[in-house]
């Protein structure tokens, strides 16, 4: 048995037994790399970040997705920036949504998934689903049409990542979207980041939400998402029946945040 | 620099790069070790469990210690049980409690805290504090008088710490005190050891709770806390000023429990 370490940060390591690696390349965008693992299952790993492992993924993937969708009224077109795994796609297939747009600048990722991680990938066969191998922002920036919800579901805010938490982007999305949701970092170890970024998504969504989630894979384990909404919305719907984490009630708690976080946000 | 690692499942390692590891020494109990790390400070382990560090301990202390001080009509006794870095007894002494009883079995991590965590243990010195080096187990069954709370500051339920997650030691709580709570392990990853305890619990104390908090340094982040009660309890009362994570409102929300938690809890 070996292990592999993802650096989480510079003085803080969290390391894997595994029993191989399945998968490992460099694309233009990125380097991908898929290992099975002894507790894990399978992870993949895009710059040495974990993305999501098949043990706790479902967490980031139900958290992300059903707190938007149970928000919307309707829901025939929606918008997956990043999410080349099929993680967020499979929940958001969840629903009768009429058609499911996923804009992901690596094909790689898509086709290492579709190959490697089945359990989540297989949603790319589903008819609604149109895949586009682009860049986010300028797809959505150069399409037409208006969208319900637009997620972003992306790697850190550093590199190939990094347009998509400006304020540019932001701009673009209010324009083609009443609704939109983020992964956010932890706020933990990025509070400042998350304080800046909420800073900017108010500009173009004026209710804006943070919430939390346990991922105990993600640095630290305490993870951010920010939800930007152009006006107040009602209680959110049912959710879609099976799943392991989300719930409407749950979703309400994972907004009341701790003082260290709460303070930073939203003191002066 | 170098680098140590927790071993904290067999397939997962946590590791911390360090300035320097400032003791080390195995007693009749376990060993102890206390490393000064670049991005949690100082650490302290028992058998090479981390316990504390600088940095995220404070979410572990007031977790364990506000919410049943929050529910205490009367603050005159309080125990605390193992708790030997003084973390926990610093938050109690917010309150104007009369005494609090501090019964610690090893009476080295008392002596290694005070010299290498001062900013926890310097509430030994507090008048209102009388320390025991024994067994918590026998020590509780031996007093005859009554406390108004019981907390259990313990390592995991193995070796030295199995005692206090018996059911011998909950009847002897449940004779002593109103109140009481524990840590009991992360529901990620030892759900059934916590479906199995809190049933235990609930025999004593009719009226349990389980509650969560994110805690960074230990095993998946997500952390469960048991309160023993026997009664239902009206709302907390407002904590002590310059909490940096609990807030009542809080731990409402760490009361609403995940999908796979609650199912695993509460169905049959």
């Amino acid at each position: 048995m070996n292990w592999f370490c993802e650096e989480q940060t510079p003085g803080l390591k969290l390391c894997f037994k595994y029993r191989e690696l399945l998968h490992s390349e460099e694309t233009p965008y990125q380097k991908i790399e898929v290992y099975d693992t002894e507790e894990y299952g399978r992870i993949l790993l895009l710059d040495g970040k974990v993305m999501l492992t098949e043990k706790d993924g479902f967490i980031y993937h139900e958290m992300l997705v059903h707190p938007a969708m149970g928000y919307l009224k309707k829901r025939e077109k929606v918008v997956i920036i990043g999410g080349g795994d099929g993680g967020c796609l499979k929940e958001v297939l969840k629903y009768p949504v009429k058609e499911v747009y996923v804009v992901e600048i690596d094909r790689r990722v898509v086709e290492v998934s579709k190959k490697y991680l089945s359990f989540l990938a297989s949603s790319f066969d589903d008819p609604r689903v149109k895949v586009f191998y682009e860049d986010g922002y300028k797809w959505l920036k150069e399409r037409e049409d208006k969208f319900d919800l637009v997620i972003v579901d992306s790697t850190d805010p550093v590199g190939p990542a990094e347009i998509l938490f400006s304020d540019e982007f932001l701009r673009v999305v209010s324009e083609k979207s009443f609704l939109y949701v983020t992964q956010s970092e932890s706020p933990f170890l990025h509070v400042d980041f998350l304080r800046d970024f909420l800073k900017r998504v108010k500009k173009y969504f004026p209710y804006p939400l943070v919430y939390l989630a346990w991922i105990p894979t993600y640095p630290s384990g305490m993870w951010s998402f920010v939800m930007g909404r152009k006006r107040d919305t009602d209680i959110p719907d049912s959710p879609p029946p099976g799943l392991r984490y989300y719930t409407p009630r749950l979703f309400e708690a994972s907004r009341v945040l701790p003082v260290f976080v709460w303070k930073r946000l939203y003191s002066p």
